[in-house]
């Protein structure tokens, strides 16, 4: 069975760079990656912040949220 | 032929959690992935701040550096 990963994004040139490097480099047999945009789905706003997502972009994975760079911070979106 | 990806870290907590999830999680298909621990082998401080590493752990794929999370900055390790 694959682990479920998130890689949470607001469309930014840092986002948009570690979703083509880091995010899309993941293991495709292991992961199955999920895209989301926290700038037009703000729905998801709530389950980013619940998996410690401070800024994006960021990758949740393992129950763990791993902070890449820095494109823009949560309160920034909402 | 394989990328290239080089994982600097320092054996700090955030440095082992990003390794053991993000840094493994490539795909092992496209990516070599190098491991370098910066404490151990200063050696190799240089050529990281050439890439832009500022911070460990931090990722260094397709000419850029990604910081993940914040463990120590590389002034630390000098």
């Amino acid at each position: 069975m694959k682990t479920k990963a998130i890689f949470y994004h607001a469309g930014c040139p840092v986002c948009v760079a570690a979703e083509q490097s880091v995010a899309s480099a993941l293991d495709p047999s292991r992961y199955a990656v999920e895209i989301v945009h926290l700038g037009t789905d703000k729905s998801r706003l709530k389950e980013a912040e619940s998996a410690g997502v401070k800024s994006v972009p960021a990758l949740v994975m393992d129950g763990a949220a791993f902070h890449i760079n820095f494109g823009a911070g949560l309160d920034a979106l909402k």
